[in-house]
């Protein structure tokens, strides 16, 4: 383990490739903010799109659908993040929230597969995509099968196995699924893979297309910086989409809407996944934060991530021994994401104490304290003072 | 008829009750804005509302969730609603879209009548409607029975309806059925009614409760005028609540969220209708434009509703006769929503010379010119001038 010191920190952040994309953030200054895994920072440029699409909405009205683009919004941003997921252009649309995408996507797949009697997911996944997986299993008249907590999927897969559902990046512990291995696993049985990337999108290269993803979802607001509660994304392969029907047909996934027809033709594309009229000034929010990605390299963004974690942990160990912290995240970068969870038996009052000492991450109840690293915004300094705040109220507690 | 002056004009305005909430409103200075059926126009309040929540956001970052009641969100923008349907508190939550919630009310009510075949929905329904219908029908298999246009809908019911999904107000014509007396006959035969108030709620007393309506949905985007793709509403009735499980289930419509457990426990109330994580700040535009709406007597706007769109009809009669359009919305009020229909062979291009001559209504393809009366910012006198623009363009076409 490497001793840090000051001035490898300032020397970790000076050669940062990644480090003049703070500069697009507004932060509080008082606040170290490790909680971007949960509700990204505001891009400075959130409150002029707020303003534009304001005077958008009050000076044209009914022609800013037209006018202004609104109508091709969940198609024009999807292009903005199928650049950070590696899909193509038709592959992903922005709309309706990931519960509502992952219902979409699982019926679509398991139509694909009607002769599978299962669903695979994740004991450990988030709560919304074992509920889903569960009704939309009992919608189908198929068996969900979980896999427990710690174990492989590997294991769990036969040639029963219809759909697998899978997290990218587990929410309670970081632990980093390898996607394109899994997926191959899950394409030798036949079964297809949907993924949740509501934990990895924006931290890490996906490479959806690379690894012939069947079917994804995911999350704006956490580290794509959308926005509280900004629209989600579900992704179709190519290879799908032509054969692809999700059931809450809507007018807006219609081939053309303005003919208001009786008889549904989804449209081509990932557009037939919208439901009906989206959220025009969330989505607007969505796209500007979404140029904080310009141009961006995501292989560095991984770098940084496993770097600041890794720093982190480092840190940790040597400042906080004996506080009464255990680390429940991967040791090895490549098997985590870009948060790291630690296991305190009284979490919820130290988390609040943090808070109180200006680092803010946030707490699974009842014995998780999370710190996610977005690294857009967050610099090695940052871990290095969150660490020494994080050691003083341990100790203070202990004491 | 009628033989209305203008000095008939100025008394119906300076008499009018609702006259002052026209001050709450931005509108563009050279328009007579006739669309609000379509998207409303914007409340004074909407930019302080976007400012707020962008501050919340940028200062408070995720413990806005708590701090600023953006988790509750769902059910307190609800109450807002609540009061213009005519429901009581936990009846209503406001989330996703027309569509989705279509789809949720629609599963729910199936399966509250498991023995019944049929689904009743209508030809002349939005498309959304149509499309949701056939598609839930087949995924619980069930029949699909279409009302024709044109025909009454108690002809087409008897005891294998299980459920009857009915427009308030018609979207092409302004048809406007009497929701309690078809929610009786819909009852009378064992089946349940699920409402789409999109065009009626915020231009009448809808009074779901009173006419003991099962389940509603609506759009915020029309006349109570959320913004471009506002958040939707849905209602269930308190006495399904309780036996209500819709299929797409989410950790935003469960009883305890923050306690992530795998098992779905659906939230009391209309909660349990949220799928996912709303679109914060879309939510908090429409709780401030819900706000024009404070103390508003809906009988009043009702009242003045029907005086506008009848004064429109009389105008037109009097001033178009000869130009080519006809009347396709009920001549009788009570028969009438807030809109009034023209047909006319060439309604895209008439529709394009009244927007250049200050008149924004819309159009729906072939042949129909819409207007949108929408009582809390039009006056007479906008009806008055919009009329002698309406035969200046249809005169000059003709000649």
């Amino acid at each position: 383990m490497t001793a840090w010191t000051i001035s490898d920190i300032r020397r970790l952040d000076a050669t940062d490739p990644l480090a003049n994309r703070r500069a697009l953030f507004s932060l509080p200054d008082d606040l170290i903010y490790l909680d971007g895994n949960s509700l990204g920072a505001q891009p400075l440029n959130v409150p002029s799109a707020v303003a534009t699409i304001t005077t958008e909405w009050r000076e044209e009205l009914i022609g800013g659908w037209r006018d202004f683009g609104w109508f091709d919004l969940p198609d024009t941003v999807a292009n903005q993040i199928s650049k950070i997921i590696g899909a193509e252009t038709g592959e992903v649309v922005v709309c309706d929230t990931v519960t509502t995408n992952l219902f979409k996507a699982l019926s679509a797949a398991i139509q694909l597969r009607p002769d599978r009697a299962v669903v695979l997911a994740e004991e450990a996944a988030f709560p919304t995509d074992v509920y889903v997986a569960r009704s939309v299993a009992n919608l189908f008249g198929k068996e969900l099968r979980l896999v427990p907590i710690g174990a492989d999927v590997a294991d769990h897969l036969d040639e029963s196995v219809g759909v697998a559902l899978l997290s990218h990046v587990d929410f309670r512990t970081a632990q980093r699924l390898d996607l394109p291995s899994v997926t191959s696993q899950v394409h030798a049985v036949g079964s297809l893979a949907l993924w949740d990337l509501s934990h990895s999108a924006g931290v890490m290269p996906v490479g959806l297309g690379d690894s012939g993803v069947d079917f994804a979802v995911g999350c704006t607001y956490k580290y794509l910086n959308g926005g509280p509660g900004a629209p989600a994304y579900v992704f179709a392969s190519k290879e799908h989409l032509d054969s692809t029907l999700q059931p809450i047909h809507g007018w807006m996934g219609h081939s053309e809407p303005f003919l208001m027809t009786d008889e549904y033709e989804p449209a081509p594309g990932a557009r037939r996944f919208v439901t009906g009229t989206q959220p025009i000034i969330s989505m607007r929010v969505l796209g500007a934060a979404l140029d904080a990605y310009d141009g961006v390299d995501l292989v560095a963004v991984r770098e940084k991530s496993k770097s600041l974690t890794g720093l982190f942990i480092d840190l940790v160990d040597q400042q906080c021994a004996g506080l009464g912290v255990t680390l429940l995240s991967p040791r090895d970068s490549a098997l985590r994401g870009s948060q790291v969870s630690l296991h305190h038996p009284e979490a919820v009052p130290i988390y609040e104490r943090l808070v109180e000492a200006g680092v803010r991450g946030d707490y699974r109840t009842p014995d998780i304290l999370r710190f996610g690293f977005a690294p857009l915004y967050v610099s090695h300094m940052d871990v290095w003072n969150a660490v020494a705040r994080v050691r003083s109220v341990l100790a203070h507690w202990n004491s």
